[in-house]
């Protein structure tokens, strides 16, 4: 691996030539940033040789590093104008030459953007494998691997022009927020389609589109109140990445002397007191697979880097939030720094890091002002992380059938009792499986009556829920067994000339099937009505301890309550009104928001067996 | 089970006559305590018309219930003498009847004691089934169940002599605390010999012998540089409690409807920001079994009843430290109360608390200053808990062979990950099994390669190493499938006419057959080694990621530093010593104290399977 590393740098850097500036980023930048200490990465063969000087601005720092084709320039930009400005570069008081960069205005308002929240439903989806909006771009002469949909590792042709052809699908769906993973250009020649070893942070991809289709969708996903979140990949970036072929800094990267060693991803070395060292950074600085050089974000020219791309993106392409990968891999106190730049930039901006982990004290210690973080001095900043214990028991309990002291849904009641440890609850994400798990349908063998009591708790607890594209329809996909690529099939009717089109209602000839129908129509229904419940978005919580394998459990404030009744039980179970007095008070009715029919709440009633009823209560 | 009380009160309420005084209790005290305002509950019938007056003595309040045979009156104790006093109670301003109460002084530091800590390994018996010192008390006028040792649920006659007796057998076996389940009287008809359901708080129940004998164990235990740890319950009594039987206000226990409601023992309600009302009732205010009425400890009466008679039973028998069965099914305020209260009076004493919880976050929540507890406003005040993850994780790994990502001694690594948790990772149990468990020798099939590696990590890990009598023998009991009885036979050569006797050694006649030598030896030369080895009392722990299930790790200090590895692999396996150079340091040799065997520590060396050792480095 280094030995062909060397190589592929000495090739790289014969295409450079003297005296002229290959690549100034950011590319360009905002007046009336907070942010206003700009560092310009300029880059050139021998560049650090000259004096750089703007007219009128003042230029705070010059930093060079052991490679003569970097040069640091941080300037300050309190009180510059848009328009653009000249960046001199002198040998001996003299301008060699000369390099225009621009600030543009910002948007109105750009710094309050309000990021999603729990108000907000996900969806997520893989670029490359939910819709081909332009069979043009499936292949791009400036990328090395190809468009080759038979191949289930392999690049099929998906693009942003794909997702904004079916805004109005998600739209008629009840989503309300979009995650893409990673659209920036990922030049590795295979198994590329998945875009976590990006090799231009200030480039999409162009088998997805242009930077400006991806601010396009923005625009068109908000003149629908809808959001978009950008994955974004602050601890690897991938081997391809013209800065990995020419480093600025050996330390611009976790270096190993053997070239390449696996993180041991034993995440728990960032706060086990009892670490050692030598594990501790086998996981943060090991590498997270070969493609993917491991960044150094104690290095503050880098980590700056990474906090000016992420400040970019959301300012050119006017973002709503980000989720950001492997979270916890990362050098803990560097990505505290980047998340809360962001955030300073941005107060109401909202970020979820993937911390995935199988302990709610360790999931809760990366939750910004998390009392368990604090108890370690450390504060990550981060507003949001996800519910993996949650997504845990959500991948067994409806397969238990029994109501044992440890078994079915008391696991889902278990989850909830830890709230306390977080300091945000509503900001965290819950959801039944992602691109990177056993889907959910899968697990439950297409059981529409396991899906639906899986999406009813999505659905209706504390949360921001997640759901991942296709399991509308009930689409299968086993990780386990088969591999990434099954549970990454493409969306039926993305493609031209699929045989089916599950965009399309089952009504219409080719549309969806009966079987994708029921899953689409009841996920369809409960999430247009979540959008305009707001006592589910941020509605208080009040659990009972589920007996028989059934789960009660009510969402309320001031205005209003609902009443959600999960039974797993293989049985019909009578709900016995009198225990769940402190949730139902005085109400009379509940109105089922699953079948519309009202239930006399004032006595015991029963519900079927492997059923889930949302009664609002009136 | 209402109206039965009933009854029984009344039959209760008959005995009692006029003018009179039943009882006083706490039975007499001492002066110069902490604990100055003394609360004396006096019994007697109607005794609630009485006014209360003591020549010299400011009676600071007197507190009438509902019930008139009681009338509690406190005293301010502070500048009082050793000697008696004399209680008057008046009618119109005339004595009707007088009653000496003594104060005694203290022993000498008595409020400096020094309780149990990680220096001190615990030995746990039942007192019932331990040794049968005097067969003369095994069934007792005074109590209805008589002795049937052929019943494993029956009384087998064990006692305090038995253990006085043995004490040369504890003290050789390298143990240094003695924890016995409960010894005051538990006059229940049925299943009495746990103890746990007690009905005289102030009595050593007299088939385990009188107050004098357990004073005199302490003395004894003293003279050997031991420690005696009581057995505290204060979260129920027993049924047959001559308060239960006529009790001082309703509110004294928790009440149900029904007369009797079980526990639903979910003691996550007790911290669950979304738990209901009615569920936390049920954990905390259900009772814990039908013969155990559950204490009301938010009744200021009954709390102060309880810290008085815990001060009483330290200060009387001279006591190192209490274990608190149930102690997070409690009142919480109550019980926290009750904590600080006794550590107020003994500030270096130890309490260890029975907090069965299977979450880390949720243990540590009970131990005092925890920051997790902060979270919740709550403060225990309790110094220490008890390891049940360490625990749970101990009953598995050494049947799982492989290495997996999450099988083996990754389990018991992953323990460790989360003590940062702990406010006081020293102050807390761990322990192989205990009285409520299967035995660790039935789990592991009496396989002593098993048994070594857990017992080698119980006693040189951080925190108090626990074990339960017989686990030095490979003593088998399933619970599970055989019930309590199987998990406290009784211990062989502890009676008279025993055909086996494991108090002697296998050299003697009768004495311990070669398999149980083989475990005794094993236990006995690994405590022996621990008591004179500081740096695993409270030295550092230093770990690394268990590989092909070989967990490594060190203890140090500046003095000294200790290498454990555990390979509960199948295969014998390599120690590539320049992966624990943090740990290694520049050590040459390293002692196996298991074997007496050096080890150059300079150059990888082997370890067999399924083997572990003990390296003091040098």
């Amino acid at each position: 691996m280094k030995s062909k590393l060397i190589i592929l740098l000495s090739c790289f850097f014969i295409g450079l030539s003297y005296g002229q500036i290959e690549k100034i980023e950011p590319p360009f930048w905002w007046s009336d940033m907070n942010h206003n200490q700009l560092q310009l990465l300029c880059y050139g063969k021998e560049i650090s040789k000259y004096n750089v000087q703007i007219e009128g601005v003042t230029i705070s720092d010059v930093t060079k590093t052991e490679n003569p084709n970097y040069l640091f320039v941080t300037m300050d930009t309190k009180g510059i104008k848009p328009g653009n400005i000249s960046i001199n570069f002198k040998e001996n008081d003299k301008v060699i030459f000369s390099q225009p960069y621009e600030f543009r205005s910002r948007r109105e308002n750009s710094s309050q953007r309000k990021g999603f929240d729990s108000s907000d439903v996900i969806y997520l989806i893989m670029p490359d494998r939910f819709a081909n909006g332009d069979p043009n771009n499936d292949s791009h002469p400036e990328t090395v691997e190809k468009a080759d949909r038979s191949n289930p590792g392999g690049r099929h042709g998906g693009d942003i022009q794909g997702v904004i052809d079916h805004l109005d699908y998600l739209k008629n769906l009840g989503a309300t927020a979009l995650w893409s993973t990673p659209l920036l250009e990922d030049n590795e020649p295979v198994y590329s389609y998945h875009t976590y070893a990006q090799s231009d942070l200030y480039k999409i991809d162009p088998r997805y589109g242009t930077n400006e289709d991806y601010k396009r969708l923005a625009t068109e996903m908000h003149k629908l109140d809808m959001k978009l979140i950008m994955d974004y990949v602050t601890n690897h970036w991938g081997s391809k990445h013209w800065m990995i072929r020419d480093l600025p800094a050996k330390d611009w990267i976790h270096q190993w002397p053997e070239g390449f060693r696996r993180s041991n991803y034993r995440m728990t070395t960032q706060f086990d007191t009892n670490a050692s060292k030598v594990d501790a950074k086998g996981c943060m600085d090991g590498w997270f697979d070969t493609t993917m050089p491991d960044m150094n974000q104690s290095n503050p020219l880098l980590l700056n880097y990474i906090i000016q791309n992420a400040i970019w993106w959301i300012e050119y392409a006017d973002l709503d939030g980000f989720r950001v990968d492997t979270y916890s891999y990362n050098d803990k106190q560097g990505i505290a720094q980047w998340t809360k730049a962001i955030m300073d930039e941005y107060p109401n901006f909202n970020i979820v890091g993937e911390v995935w982990m199988h302990d709610q004290a360790q999931m809760s210690y990366w939750q910004k002002d998390s009392k368990i973080g604090a108890i370690d001095n450390f504060n990550s900043n981060l507003p949001s992380v996800m519910d993996f214990t949650l997504h845990d028991a959500l991948m067994v309990v409806f397969n238990e059938d029994e109501g044992a002291w440890d078994k079915g849904m008391i696991k889902v009641y278990e989850n909830f009792t830890n709230d306390f440890l977080y300091p945000d609850i509503h900001n965290i994400l819950v959801f039944p499986g992602n691109h990177d798990t056993n889907r959910i349908n899968e697990i439950y063998q297409g059981d529409i009556d396991k899906y639906k009591m899986a999406m009813t708790l999505i659905f209706t607890t504390r949360g921001i829920p997640q759901i991942y594209y296709g399991d509308e329809l009930g689409m299968l996909g086993n990780r386990d067994k088969k591999g990434d690529g099954d549970i990454r099939r493409d969306f039926p009717g993305g493609w031209k000339g699929d045989k089916q089109n599950a965009f399309l209602s089952s009504k219409t000839k080719g549309g969806r099937t009966n079987d994708q129908e029921a899953f689409h129509s009841f996920t369809k229904k409960v999430l247009n009505w979540r959008k305009n419940t707001p006592v589910i978005h941020s509605g208080k919580l009040l659990q009972f301890i589920p007996f028989d394998n059934v789960y009660v459990y009510f969402r309320y404030n001031q205005e209003k309550s609902v009443m959600i009744v999960i039974n797993n039980n293989t049985k019909e179970q009578k709900i016995d009104i009198a225990r769940f007095k402190e949730g139902l008070k005085d109400f009379k009715i509940g109105t089922d928001i699953i079948t519309d029919s009202n239930i006399d709440v004032t006595e015991d009633f029963t519900i079927k067996s492997k059923t889930s009823m949302i009664l609002e209560l009136k």
